[in-house]
């Protein structure tokens, strides 16, 4: 950690808005502005509004001399180049490989500027500021629309050969002949059970597999999300209940194979469906300690996030540029 | 690497015989003996005739001043505590923990002797005299009576919080009512299907489930041991070609998994299985490729160790001796 300079510069590039906070060593945002992502015909326009965006926070701390680093979570980033590559929803990355760490480092007189996905940057969070302070070996798995990964191995994120390791919602749960399509195509992905979407889908499966009364059936199938499962739940309809059962015990069960990889010191959950709290988080560990190889049973935490707030995005980049 | 001294001590701990090797930084093993594992009641008698084993070995090379360092492959093997736990086949260890490595060194004048499980000294092995120099992100999978693993990302040894990560072995590879009943007391592991054992068990099952013409049906099914399979399918048999297909396929399935975990460069294979060649990479390789997220597809190497020889084991142990 470079303790000259007291702060870093964190960034939230999601889909619709960038999101620019300056924060401090203690996970402070002291600073903070957006800008629209799309509103850009190209990487260069982009880059120049979110320059423009900076520089009144900057003067705010002192310029840019009192800034150790910058750190970028966003879609398809390769931390190795430094590059988003075929964003598919980025106007300005879809079909090209944008070299961005690289590209603001130059409009900002050099500054170190660190690039990676949203789950690595959500793992850095939790090391840098969370719940995850002082651990070396632990797994953060984001629960949204679809299910992320940051592995932290010997205190360190694992990016793998290529700079995209760390995929565990494309990690195989169900290997039989009628397993879900997941969005990556292939089938029985873990993010086809497990994340906000999945969660919906076994909504629909088990209402149509009975005639069980549930207060899902106010809903129109099609419209039914996660947050009807969990408000259901949470006024203690079986059905809903059983739903978080079946995905927490979907997770538990992927959690004891990835123990039996890196035997993490914590599994950390993060996203929507943790709002579920106990709903979801006592199947999954109930399921680990069933299913995990013996030497494994009852070692490892199962925590939800310390940073569990709108700004969680922009602190986890942040954590990014303290460098090593 | 400690390039004062040239020379460091390797050992093969097995549950016969302890193989005590001097090898040198080319790969070389200069000095050999070896002393019977379980004729010792305590781990104190068993360290004192290791010690007495090593002695000559030692004198050979000019005394222990050569040394850097020293290197024990051990069953249940635990690197951080230097320790075995509870060996079952161990009869000076079965019931409680030895710290082999401080015993070890303190009648070696205080050398630095670490200690890991076999698969893990493989790993080592390889990345030090073998097919992974250079490599800093690569998979070890031993296929013997059982299937072992050692994981290196960012060029460091995974052992996770505790020291037992990378039992690869026993992910869930089936999740399947019927699932096979593997040693470790789940169902569905890798080790069930991939290992020797488990390459016996295909055999007995496939002959079993039907009626066609094999050369295995020579042999009475309880006897058939995976050396017969591979020698019926260099005669061309055709179950015995797809006994071979069959556990590729379940290896490569198994690989684009933990290819979403640390994407490795590459997955090198170990042990008696590895000796037929094509019959068993080829289908793991084109498996992986089919089964594997897209964003990895193509990438991965797929090599038979380069240490495929009877003091491979010495040799990976060897290369802990090192240091990191």
């Amino acid at each position: 950690m470079n303790t000259q300079k007291p702060y870093v510069i964190g960034v939230d590039l999601g889909g619709t808005n960038t999101v620019f906070g300056i924060v401090d060593a203690q996970g402070n945002i002291v600073a903070q502005d957006s800008i629209k992502t799309q509103d850009y015909k190209t990487a260069v326009a982009f880059v120049e509004a979110g320059v423009a965006c900076l520089k009144p926070l900057l003067e705010k701390v002192g310029g840019i001399e009192q800034i150790a680093g910058m750190g970028i979570g966003a879609p398809n980033a390769n931390f190795y180049s430094g590059a988003i590559e075929y964003a598919p929803n980025l106007s300005w990355a879809h079909d090209g490989v944008v070299p961005l760490a690289q590209m603001f480092s130059g409009r900002l007189g050099g500054l170190a500027v660190r690039l990676t996905n949203d789950a690595n940057a959500a793992a850095m969070g939790e090391m840098t500021y969370g719940v995850a302070r002082g651990m070396k070996n632990f797994i953060v798995i984001t629960l949204g629309t679809g299910v992320g990964s940051g592995i932290v191995i010997n205190g360190q994120l694992v990016y793998g050969h290529d700079g995209f390791a760390g995929e565990l919602g494309h990690v195989k749960v169900d290997h039989s002949a009628n397993a879900r399509l997941c969005g990556c195509g292939r089938h029985g992905c873990l993010e086809a059970y497990c994340s906000a979407t999945g969660v919906a889908r076994t909504a629909r499966e088990m209402l149509q597999l009975s005639e069980r009364p549930s207060l899902l059936r106010e809903k129109n199938p099609d419209d039914i999300e996660s947050l009807d499962v969990f408000l259901a739940a949470q006024k203690g309809d079986d059905m809903a209940k059983e739903i978080f059962n079946y995905t927490g015990l979907t997770l538990g069960e992927a959690c004891a194979d990835f123990a039996a990889f890196s035997s993490p010191e914590a599994f950390i959950f993060f996203g929507g469906l943790c709002k579920a709290g106990g709903l979801i988080m006592k199947p999954i560990e109930e399921a680990y300690n069933r299913a995990v190889m013996p030497i494994f049973r009852g070692k490892a935490k199962f925590l939800v996030s310390g940073l569990m707030n709108a700004n969680a995005a922009v602190l986890g980049a942040s954590a990014l540029g303290w460098g090593e």
